[in-house]
């Protein structure tokens, strides 16, 4: 938030800070140098490998058919659109609750039984079998989930947030939101979890909610598709940002069961565009998510869940204690949200790092990806069985209620291999779900709990497991281990502030860990308001708030958040809400005249010129000019008309369809209509490699009037790029062409065309290096 | 948003309706006829009175000296200005939230020692005199709250909502968040309440913090501010409004104590445009309006507010309440939506004509409107007073606690005239605060407290009240008067349903409410939130949802939401987010073409020639035009530029500066900039009748070029008003250019000029008639 205050009112005080002359330099002389080219790469990384990324078109193509399309739509289609819209609202919460009361099922009773066993042979004193017994299924559990991420769906491996992120922002990666994506993701995601691996399940929660609604939209998978008429209204770019909103917002409502946490996450990290219908659209989700989740918690409070179920489902339940804090506890609050920030910085640092070396390995092939994912299941498993070994047996407190000390997996007092009478602190944190380990650290009113030593020990373990673990390829989510670092620093301020504060150590916990989260992540009002829709407590709001407000903008002042970093690391050209500052100095004209020069076509054109277009460009639209009668002004000689914009996709249909003209004429809208149904239009379809096209048809003509979209947005070639950003994002646009600010005979009226890839300030960059001297270090 | 859906896919099939051949005929023909215009008029209903309004430049400057200026600014500068943001987002809750405790409090007391000195001459059978002091307590106070509306501060009339919604959309309106009109709303607020209206003080605080933002923000009343200079960065129409929302749901937060639901009022109901740094920003407004809340009540239970201090601030505290439902609930609650919203949109019909009359009678003068306010007050009191006789006594419960019965305004159970043991429990409805008769009624396990006859009274007196107290010249809030209604039915309805359900009729009362106010207001989420907020019961979420959503979506198939309808009514031109769908078959050429041609300036401009603009036109821009070289082309003859864009007020700024040339030359940046001040140029100066210029003046020149904004929107003709629309409001523009799709020497580089007028359905639909019998009622 800082860094877009400081965009808005400018702010590069540096900029002038150069020899000679550079401000009238900057404000008269064009930046462009003639052999400065804007390059725009259409590739990024998803999953593990480079893939081919599309911009998506969220633009309403009003061409003719179009035109015509909706205008015959009866009331009758709307109410059904209408209709459809809710109730896939309704099905995407409705199976994304189903799905992640699954997964907690799935995860308590797996982890539960393991966790039994390995106590039973603790008590036994059989401490290798013990161990021998955790390392083989921990082991056996990430393979399934590893192999499966390598095997069938890399898009599967990682949180997903930030493609999710990417796709509403408006680029397209493929086999992100499939059908075997997402059954590896559940899958995967119950045995990375189960296996005890430092990482969660809310963030592929969050990119199975949004699986199911896509695969809801399309109505099956890519190969099984319900041919539902009434599914084909959703076959558009349009419908299906909206539908992947609302199964993001329901995957944060389910990861933790926050409804209204989950449609501000939405809102605040998600999405890039946002209308009050969506607003509504996606509470009825997390309303729906809320309601199935709540059911199976009274099924499984009735004990119908296993022997496991309970614990899933009601994760970091502290609604019901208070917390009390005075003024004078302002100090420690703003301590804990410094630490968080400078901490949350840090990590971010250092996980870029560590992917840019996992980079490395994972390129290496399908085995050293499985083989890093084993080495690091094994590293945590003997971590987590050896490290208790060092803590030293504390005596039960008789005062408090709880059975200790307790073995197995439920229970807080883990006995270990501590006589009766004592339990072992540390063993409670590791030999546990984390889920578990968070609930022990949140706890209130048991400040003896946990020593000091076991609580280092905690914390240096999971901040090194939290570095190493993320970019294996498993699903993982990133929630998580901040939380569990986040509590146990917390709790470890808390321990050592002592007596000088009245706040309890599980509130300073809660704070620890949304501090992390700020810091990290930089949300700030979608995590107030999960953090108080678990604590329950109006009260803890402002406090909260301070500390996320402090981190957050501690934390930005180092780097940007890690969904960002991930982001940049994979290359999807993510574009930001606000321009840099020195964006106001360089002009869309300036842009287009680093890029080659733009290629259009004729309204009426020649096939063969078509194929020779699409051949050689990869461009994805092309303008269509006429020649234009002026009758007002009589010098008609060289005026041109730009028409509009075609899409390649909608040639290559015109190509594949041979609708080819044998003179050169316009066409009538009804002639095309029969031949190009809308929702066909809509499909995406650029493969145009096995179109064979005679020579003879090679000479024939197309009218491409019908198909071109008349209306496309337009800025004069003195824009500046600030705003031409501000417009290409705030309106969701594919391409956005530039006109020439002067009227003569005999120009072009299209001199550019502006897409994604060129308004990013990375590419900028690279085309304009004298502008980043000027940047004052903001783009990483 | 069943609106808005219907936009979407298009869906107005009786388009083709009529006879002949319409569909060829609107896609190849153009729509306009010469003889039609497009009328806009500048003139609105402010307060009382029309008076003349002014759209808002959120558009960024981008001429010579605002690019100067923030290359200039340094890194200290920014921080103050991020600095000052916070702290007036601070202030703004800080303010807010005492202001709100102060109204509450007056009201209580007032309210309170008025109600006991009733309750003190029933029980000595005075019953005339109980009535004559009630009456002229009433009438007193509803006389002050009414005089100084009228006579100081006719804009603190009324709720100030939609007013402030349509500021945030680029309308300003004069004197609407002066310190005058705020005093007057506080005061009026205090009087009009505590007189015992069917009006709410929710929607007067909302405006009261919209005003507390604006004075903060330009650091005091328009005579009287603070020479700060830090404050200068706040001086412009982006900041301002951002503040305004940060006080909007500030507002809406002291009034429901819902942090998170003012947040979602504001970006919901009241907010045009959202970024997320915003929503963080009012989030910390509101979390600071709790604190101040939260401290005052701990203050008034220790005793210290008055006699009557506690019940203000607590208002409608339902949360320690369990409520139980069933699945076959659902029946019941589906009815209550659907009944809600009926009654909600026959409320907002019904007002619509009631405000009608009102203004007939309000144009009379301002005496017209105080005995207006009187005989609505009278009127109030003696139903108050007097319908309560027609009440059976009913004999108190011993099973409840409380105590039975009570004199005087506190306690649940009033006794009026009965006897010992007995209640009247109409009194304990009307012979109260609004508050506390919601709070009545929300009041859970108390299902024989209210009898069905004293229900009917109640209800059919508050519909009564409710649509003839609302226009009259006083602060008044439409919340409390639905809420009161809503709950009324929702608890007969209860009733009714008797054994049918489990339903409590408390939670019947609540669900009531909701649904009324969604049938009404046709808010949803924020709603939702804030009855949650309210409630404090995650469980209710569901049905909560559902009602909502039955009733908002029956009030929309018969009318626009009743902010819509007054802002309609008040002529303020407001920009839909969704475009009509018969926008897509109408371009922005065939809309400029029906406007008078537009004017332009060239880039050096005869004094005389400008002087002539400004006084013979109205527009508050002009184009700048400039001749032009084209070397490549070749063909320079007749070529033209467009430059930019000037505002008048710029204009003025030149003429009044006497900023002369004596020669027609360009000149160079650093000479303006001594002369026009950045924050100068933000400020909005249009008065231009009190500049003489010399006949010797007039013949010279003014350099444009270093005033004009470079950068301004452009469309081409062909672009379609639909898209045009969704431009102009996503970007929060002021004007757009449009441009000829034509490239041709000769021709203008502008053929029109949009500005939000132009592009409003209702006045489209006045100059293009044909259009009107396409759109299927959907305007009112």
């Amino acid at each position: 938030m800082v860094e877009e205050d400081l965009n808005q009112i400018g702010g590069n005080s540096n900029y002038n800070g150069e020899g000679g002359d550079p401000e009238s330099n900057t404000l008269n002389q064009p930046l462009v140098k003639a052999n400065r080219t804007l390059s725009s790469t259409p590739l990024a990384l998803v999953g593990a490998k480079v893939s081919h990324i599309e911009s998506l078109d969220y633009e309403i193509n009003e061409n003719d058919l179009f035109k015509h399309d909706w205008r015959k739509r009866s009331k009758a289609q709307v109410l059904q659109y209408v209709f459809l819209k809710w109730t896939l609202a309704c099905l995407v919460g409705l199976f994304t609750g189903l799905i992640a009361t699954l997964i907690n099922l799935a995860v308590e009773n797996i982890a539960g039984y393991k966790l039994l066993a390995v106590g039973h042979f603790l008590t036994q004193e059989r401490y290798v079998t013990g161990l021998m017994v955790l390392v083989g299924a921990n082991l056996g559990l990430t393979l399934v989930a590893s192999v499966l991420c390598v095997c069938f769906a890399p898009t599967a491996a990682g949180p997903g947030i930030p493609e999710i992120k990417a796709y509403l922002n408006g680029v397209d990666t493929p086999n992100m939101f499939g059908a075997t994506t997402m059954i590896v993701k559940i899958v995967g995601s119950i045995g990375a979890v189960a296996a005890g691996l430092d990482l969660g399940k809310e963030g592929p929660l969050v990119h199975i909610g949004s699986c199911i609604a896509s695969l809801l939209g399309q109505g099956g998978t890519d190969n099984h598709r319900i041919k539902w008429r009434w599914l084909r209204y959703f076959n558009n770019d349009r419908d299906r940002r909206d539908l992947i909103t609302c199964g993001s917002a329901a995957g944060v409502c389910a990861a933790f069961r926050s409804p209204v946490g989950g449609v501000l996450f939405a809102l605040e990290e998600v999405a890039t565009w946002w209308r009050s219908a969506l607003l509504w659209r996606t509470f009825f989700s997390t309303a729906v998510v809320v309601v199935v989740l709540r059911e199976f918690i009274e099924i499984c409070n009735s004990g119908k869940c296993g022997l496991f179920g309970k614990g899933g489902l009601i994760m970091f339940d502290v609604s019901h204690v208070t917390y009390t804090y005075h003024v004078t506890d302002i100090i420690p609050v703003m301590l804990i949200g410094v630490i968080g920030g400078i901490l949350g910085s840090l990590y971010n640092h250092l996980l870029h790092k560590v992917l840019r070396l996992y980079n490395l390995i994972n390129e290496k092939g399908k085995i050293h990806k499985v083989l890093l994912s084993l080495t690091v299941s094994l590293f945590t498993s003997v971590c987590l069985y050896g490290l208790p070994f060092l803590a030293k047996c504390k005596p039960c407190d008789p005062s408090i209620d709880e059975i200790c000390p307790t073995n197995g997996r439920s229970g807080n007092f883990k006995q270990f291999h501590c006589p009766k009478g004592y339990y072992n602190d540390l063993a409670t944190l590791l030999l546990t779900t984390n889920d578990d380990a968070v609930r022990n650290l949140f706890s209130s009113n048991t400040p003896n709990e946990f020593g000091m030593g076991s609580l280092w020990i905690f914390f240096v373990l999971y901040c090194i497991l939290g570095l190493f673990t993320f970019g294996i390829a498993t699903p993982s989510g990133l929630f998580l281990p901040i939380i569990l670092m986040g509590a146990a620093y917390g709790r470890m301020l808390g321990a050592a502030m002592g007596s000088y504060t009245s706040i309890d150590q599980g509130l300073y916990a809660v704070l620890g860990a949304a501090a992390l989260m700020a810091g990290s992540m930089r949300m700030t009002v979608s995590l107030c308001v999960i953090f108080l829709e678990l604590t329950n407590n109006l009260l803890l709001l402002p406090i909260t708030m301070i500390v996320l407000l402090i981190a957050k903008t501690v934390g930005d002042s180092f780097n940007p958040s890690i969904y960002d970093i991930i982001l940049h690391l994979k290359g999807l050209p993510f574009l930001e809400a606000n321009p840099e500052p020195w964006m106001r100095n360089l002009t869309v004209g300036e842009l287009g005249d680093a890029k080659p020069p733009v290629v259009t076509l004729q309204g009426v054109e020649k096939v063969s010129n078509i194929v020779d277009v699409l051949k050689n460009t990869t461009h994805n639209a092309f303008p269509v000019l006429d020649e234009a009668e002026v009758p007002q002004v009589g010098l008609a000689t060289g005026a041109t008309e730009l028409h509009g914009l075609i899409l390649r996709a909608h040639l290559v249909k015109v190509l594949k369809k041979r609708w080819f003209l044998t003179e050169k004429r316009r066409t009538e809208e009804w002639e095309v209509r029969e031949k190009f149904p809308w929702d066909e239009l809509a499909e995406r379809e650029d493969n145009f490699d096995d179109v064979a096209i005679t020579s003879a048809e090679m000479e024939m003509y197309v009218d491409l009037h019908p198909l071109t979209n008349t209306t496309p947005y337009t800025v004069m070639e003195n824009m500046s790029v600030a705003k031409a950003l501000v417009l290409f994002r705030q309106v969701g646009l594919r391409h956005l062409l530039i006109v020439p600010k002067i009227q003569a005979s005999g120009m072009c009226p299209v001199v550019g065309i502006l897409t994604r890839q060129d308004l990013r300030a990375y590419n900028i960059l690279q085309a304009f290096p004298l502008l980043e001297k000027s940047k004052g270090g903001k783009t990483h």
